[in-house]
């Protein structure tokens, strides 16, 4: 280390998706100065994935004055391993679902940059931390309700790992232990099999089949119906759509009441697509929370939704834990 | 500080329960010098409590060398409040159920001293990490099973203490969250109710009630029946409470399988009467967690009997605390 690295007033952050690699050039306030993106599965391998990702990465950095003036890079994956820079065993990456892929050691190769690589909910959290809602907390979840649930756990104002850089994933906590709902996990019951976009999608197909009140959602062929179809019909008024944003909310908040348990946050921020709905999700879960939480727990913790604005969030997300090398 | 710090060879330990308060000097290897101990609830307020601990105190530390020999003191204490050395509501101490002590103040004034107050469970989990099986672990959990169900959790080496200093109460953690049985705290179905001393009683009383199987256990007075009792009819065979502990040992693995999703401990560490019973209770603990755990947790966590023997334990762990400062 020397005072060169003052001098380097750029991290890159890197959103790996199932679908797109999304990568930003960004600077200590969280402005993204430049971006661009690949198809992540557009490679066989992840030799030609790197080598596709470098290409386009030399011009977004060229565009901010060259490599020198990065200092860092970080990676959100899913699956992804802090401790190692791996991504292990992704279920959704054609080259990285059957085994351990040293992303972070590859790109700091190409680039002769440190790179650091985590989950995309660990990412999440450090981002609300760097540029978010979380600026100042010490003790707090970030809960992602996407195509899954994922978390970010920060506790003493670091990011948990656990033993073996895999810790935080509260998504796959059993939440309904009779009869619960089957999880890609291979486990029943797990909170992201109600709480994700495909649970509340899931959620309106059972409440159809299970009641013949009127709907809007019943002019949709129920195999198609989207977490998004629950949200436009919410918006409107609809009563089964709403019932169903209050279904997930308490289930969500009597977690969350197991959550504080554990680390007793300062809050609890939603990160992702269902955060949308505002209060029609976050009314019930804070409602919920403070019927179900420990006494002592009561109306302390903040309910918040993340602080990282649209498209970027996830960009920014993952530039932050570059900041932290 | 100047180097006089490192001539004082000895904390001291206090493990604060409901009947007694037993004191311990202890040196670095966690060999305890000298004890001494005083009822807890012989005294209408604090200020007696404190001034008679002092006494008791004393003579101990006389034995030793004197208070120059003390580098602090450390307090394991129901409803302690790390932050803030305070215990809070703590339902079972007559000077302390209806407000807030600031007990580590008062010790420190008597003393001369620095002194750091926790609650029981975390004091174990510092015992651990000191003293214990958890010598060189950075992320574990340590969960009391006495008759309440405590916890401390340790991650990146720290105990986590949470945004108001009472995280860790893993005891009240909802398992059950149908019919679950009523608990002390107000709330229903949470893990204390089932796999506490007291929960173990009422789980012979349920299966007493339920079957006709017989069992050495219909000897006694079914309102008298403790987990002790329980414990003696399993050690001969009775097959009823070998249930028994099949039944606690698998809401114990359950319930540690959810708390792998928060933390990826390296282990769990049990601690308290119940652990007596060794293997019946261990086996069935491993063997509902390994069904149970998210398969990237699988066959990584160790399941350990704490390490702190016998009636000093408590103590100390509570000089752990003291070491800490």
């Amino acid at each position: 280390m020397n005072g060169q690295t003052e001098l380097k007033p750029y991290v890159i952050g890197l959103d790996l998706g199932g679908t797109n690699s999304v990568f930003g050039v960004v600077d200590s306030r969280g402005e993204i100065k430049a971006t661009t993106a690949i198809k992540t599965q557009a490679y066989d391998n992840v030799e030609d994935y790197v080598k596709a990702s470098l290409e386009a990465l030399h011009i977004i950095i060229d565009q901010v004055g060259g490599i020198d003036t990065i200092k860092a890079m970080g990676i959100g994956a899913p699956n992804g391993n802090y401790y190692k820079g791996t991504i292990e065993f992704a279920p959704n990456l054609i080259w990285g679902h059957t085994g351990i892929v040293p992303l972070a050691d590859m790109f700091s190769q190409g680039l002769g940059v440190p790179v650091a690589l985590t989950n995309d909910a660990n990412a999440a959290a450090i981002g609300e931390m760097t540029y978010g809602v979380a600026r100042g907390m010490k003790n707090f979840i970030v809960i992602t309700l996407g195509t899954g649930v994922g978390s970010g756990i920060v506790v003493n104002g670091q990011v948990v790992y656990g033993s073996d850089g895999f810790a935080g994933e509260l998504g796959h906590v059993i939440v309904c232990r009779e009869d619960g709902r089957s999880c890609g996990c291979g486990r029943n019951g797990c909170l992201e099999a109600y709480c994700s976009a495909t649970g509340v999608a899931r959620s309106a197909r059972e409440f159809l089949e299970k009641s013949t009140e009127p709907s809007l959602l019943r002019e949709l062929n129920p195999e198609e119906i989207t977490s998004l179809d629950v949200s436009i019909a919410a918006s409107k008024g609809d009563q089964l759509a709403l019932n169903i944003y209050e279904f997930t909310g308490r289930l969500l908040g009597e977690a969350c009441a197991n959550f504080a348990a554990f680390s007793s946050p300062e809050a609890f921020i939603f990160f992702g697509g269902l955060t949308k709905a505002g209060d029609l999700l976050m009314n019930p879960i804070k409602e919920s929370y403070n019927e179900h939480v420990l006494k002592i727990y009561k109306d302390k913790a903040k309910f918040l939704i993340s602080g990282l604005e649209g498209s970027s969030a996830a960009v920014l997300g993952a530039s932050a834990v570059g900041w932290e090398l």
